[in-house]
């Protein structure tokens, strides 16, 4: 055990949103120590500079990591962290990605979705696609690997791979349409005017038409539950004017009738030992989350027309990021799965 | 002209956010006088009690209207109407209902959505559902009649029948799944612990699971479009941290294949002489119609998923109820339909 | 009148916030035509790419305004009007700045409040602070001058300004501490990160600590209403997640006792002909007057603590900028004070 | 230690918000076991029909609480707490009072700020105003007393008292302006037609005019801090839309000249020792300190206007209400003062 009590870590991209609830997360994990922070351009400045909540843990933002670390999370643009990866992983640190570089297994995909050439493609196929509820054995598994790679998925798709994921085991998934709305600290923390706070309050609208990159990994895990190809599913992202949050309406034609009682077995089953997940009996809102590493779910059966309505809602920053990637940490670290995450959301 | 110069309304219900947007609207409307405001307990009070923005119109709320009107607008709950506006009709005059009493051509659809029996269904198919774009032409014909029932659309009505009626008409409304969101000002005015602003901020949530009252309207108007009847549509709306707007998100299989330039032939013919809509060319956000009576509108064939999105956005008091009422008062007074009615939207 | 039918306008600046008010505004004002937007970098493009709600209005946005022009708006950082006023001043245009460049009669303020020099001290002098509740005969005397400089206040002067003036004319004002509360929209409209929905949203602080510049102003004219030099002021704003509004808390230790009854008629007697400003008996809420061009006051007098409470609110982008210029105007140009300014507020 | 390990408390109005933040809290206490929560009509249902964000923690509520308890919270309207207490302080329960009925001295102050008689005046001077900052030892002290009643402050007053404690108690406090900003969820949890989204949403307005009654407590402790009365203080709330939050900002006339290095020492050295006190050298915001038990204050010395500001910020749920009393309950039960009260701030 002596081995898992102390995980030192570093955070590459520490001045975004998301480096910051990575700090915010593990400042108060009982067996990780924070052992440097680094964005470009800082010299070892006072996080508060970046993270004003987070100034009485006392760190430090400087532009490189120190050498000893058990793992890196790495917080960058699609593109730079495959850069940067291969090195870390041949010194033998493990390497959470939250950005998309390792995410997809087909090297193909990277051109069509990124637009860039993955560097790396052998890495590829030993990255883990961090979804501990579906891919805990293989997180589990890395411990023995050589080569560390934990490609945490993205926001959108966690909620909506979660919301379907018993249907397409079940082989119910037939026509898919997620509607998706998000909070708008999705979008990063870059000054955008977009994204000014004149422009997104008291407004809503969809983004994305035509394509949102994370139907990629979508379909992707969709597919290999189902053991099959699947349909390409209809997805639409939209920010709404609140800071956190997402909730992905998941419309689905079953492949064949089903019942309430059916689908409410079907989630029951699926989630039944899942420490993070919630299957609820009303439609669950984003507030309930909030904060908290927790996914809820809700599934409808609508005998008038015929589909199944499953609505899912995480916290985008802890579920569907910083928090998803500390869960699968303490699996590969073989530490507690919920250690450092039980906070209780926080509403109102 | 000189009938048309003067027109003399009442409004009850005059308390509501309905009635307010009536008045904001009207005591600015250059052939309508406000000749009088009734809401249930009051006694000729200024209507700042009830809408402070309102104080320097002057206007009284009383218990009842005056006798001699030329319409009435009535913003009351679903079944109230139903029972008052026979009497005024006999008196002959104009009712403009906001509410749905008169909005479902078949009787067997209040026991059924509103669950109540409607107590005249032979005023049924006198009313006209108000939807000016639709049925422009038999508001007019109401000058001629003597019965004369506007019924005017619900607001999530308005923007689902708008988003899909060029594709409806023109057969190609396949499967469609509308999932809408909405403002909580469409949830009506009355004290609700779920509507407080620490319940509804910094949260999304979805609502009306399993059937929302306003597809009823939906499905007749998009079967009279079709001239058949049409599949159930999955309709599915949200409350999202917003006081005014909706945007509606249409997700369609088409009958046939179909190209992007076939669909924007498509609106732009459907809707070219329409003062209200305007056809974009991306998508919408409510904030760019906020407080004015335009629909906005953009439509985009997916290649990928081989489906048609349209994405429709309105201002809900506006568009969605007391504009749309407005403009249907100027089709059936023979007034230009614009009058009154032309502010431009109000952003940031 | 003949002149006065159509004053051709030109808005320099038209991308921004002021600028798109003010087209919202004067595109609906009957006795102006907009003749010309500029903006730099833009070449003749569809106002629609800045102001989407703004669409229907047609206009281009060009980088050069024409030559015939009545008047001009000008919406520029400080020091960059100061520049361009001369020119269009010695053509005899009427400018009317948006900025603080002409606002300030001592020549030796621009270096200390907004650290440029002034190219003109001048023009300074024969600048009128476009407050026309207090300048209404300066403003209207322009209309016979051969410089017609119309500095337009700014937003936290104007609420300031018109909560004490009463006071300040009384000769009731003693120590003053003025407490402001702002919408975010009155920071402008350039990509800033602090401004980003994610930080303002749920959030509230004080900035400008020490001195904001509007508190020049607001010194300036008070001191103009006492007759005498006045102790400075304590100004104090703070940035709140909403997108329109002031509210201006002035906290007043009269220089003798006084009353409620004083007060009342003190307010009532000092605002009695004046169109935009209501004298409420209530505290008022910003969104009474959102998207309107009127001034609300309520004084209080507490006896407990032997001050003065006066509350004022504004749309800072309507009467606190671009309907407040509207009105200049007007005045200038002998047209009905109200005009094009109408509009009742939009609430909720 | 043994008798400290296991304090098993109750929650008395356990539905409302106060009575959430508790148990968010407490679920996740080392020391402390939630042996019953109870409000008013209920009969042992889940915590999540109250609560939805609390349903993994399992609780019932109830009508009553058990017996054997060591504390009662108690989260009440002003007027019912008196009433209860006593038999539950006679009983050896340690009461901590979230309401006001134990925080004033003065029995007559009871009818002048909350308009009843309170029936236990000799309680009254037995119990403790529970700011561990100021009255730390008196709460220690209670371990050995009969009677242990801890009147936890109200939201405002704790924000306001500890922004001015180091200027009261260096005799430094001369004329006072608090001008505080709170978000909503400070007004309670019923629904009421004012706190409704769509009327709080885009509007800030002043309210408590004339004196809102956490002035009591504000006078009552800062008197006691000078060491002697002291002028009334002008004390103004506003509601803007925000949920949880408070920033109180103090304008203060110092009794005699003072400069900022006085005024940083003076603050550091207040402060130096106090766990959930942070003293910051630029403006806060309320989100940063958003779901902690944190206060930060800020004091700035303005030359031009010889005044001191003092800012405050916190969240009105944690260190103004809840957070506060689990610290105090630390403190009275000889527990690390900031157990279970470790969670960082939540930003964005």
């Amino acid at each position: 055990m002596e081995d898992s009590r102390n995980v030192r870590v570093g955070i590459v991209g520490a001045t975004g949103y998301g480096g910051g609830e990575l700090v915010r997360l593990l400042a108060r994990h009982p067996s990780v120590e924070i052992a440097g922070l680094a964005a470009r351009g800082r010299d070892d400045e006072p996080i508060a500079g970046a993270h004003p909540h987070l100034a009485r843990t006392g760190h430090l933002i400087g532009a490189e990591l120190p050498d000893q670390l058990d793992a890196v999370f790495m917080g960058l643009p699609h593109g730079v962290a495959a850069g940067l990866v291969p090195e870390l992983v041949e010194r033998g640190v493990t390497v959470i990605d939250l950005g998309p570089d390792f995410r997809l297994r087909s090297p193909a995909d990277y051109p069509r979705w990124y637009r860039f050439d993955h560097p790396r493609p052998d890495l590829l196929e030993r990255a883990v696609y961090a979804l501990p509820e579906l891919h805990r054995a293989e997180l589990a598994a890395l411990r023995d690997s050589d080569v560390r790679i934990v490609a945490s998925p993205g926001c959108y798709s966690t909620t909506s791979i979660l919301s379907l994921a018993p249907l397409a085991r079940a082989g119910l998934l037939g026509d898919v349409v997620v509607d998706a709305k998000s909070g708008v600290s999705g979008a990063g923390r870059e000054a955008k005017a977009e994204m000014m706070f004149s422009e997104v309050n008291e407004s809503v609208k969809a983004y994305g038409v035509g394509g949102h990159r994370h139907v990629a990994e979508i379909e992707q895990e969709l597919a290999l539950l189902c053991g099959a190809p699947i349909e390409p599913v209809d997805f639409l992202p939209h920010l709404i004017p609140m800071t956190r949050g997402i909730l992905a309406a998941c419309h689905v034609r079953p492949t064949r009738p089903t019942d309430q009682a059916e689908l409410d077995t079907l989630y029951a089953d699926f989630y039944r030992d899942e420490r993070f997940v919630e299957v609820v009996d009303a439609p669950p809102a984003t507030k309930h989350v909030l904060g908290s590493n927790v996914f809820r779910v809700h599934v409808r059966w609508d005998e008038r027309t015929g589909r199944i309505l499953a609505l899912g809602v995480l916290d985008n920053l802890v579920k569907g990021a910083a928090g998803q990637a500390v869960q699968a940490l303490n699996v590969v670290f073989g530490l507690p799965e919920e250690e450092g995450l039980e906070q209780l959301p926080l509403a109102p």
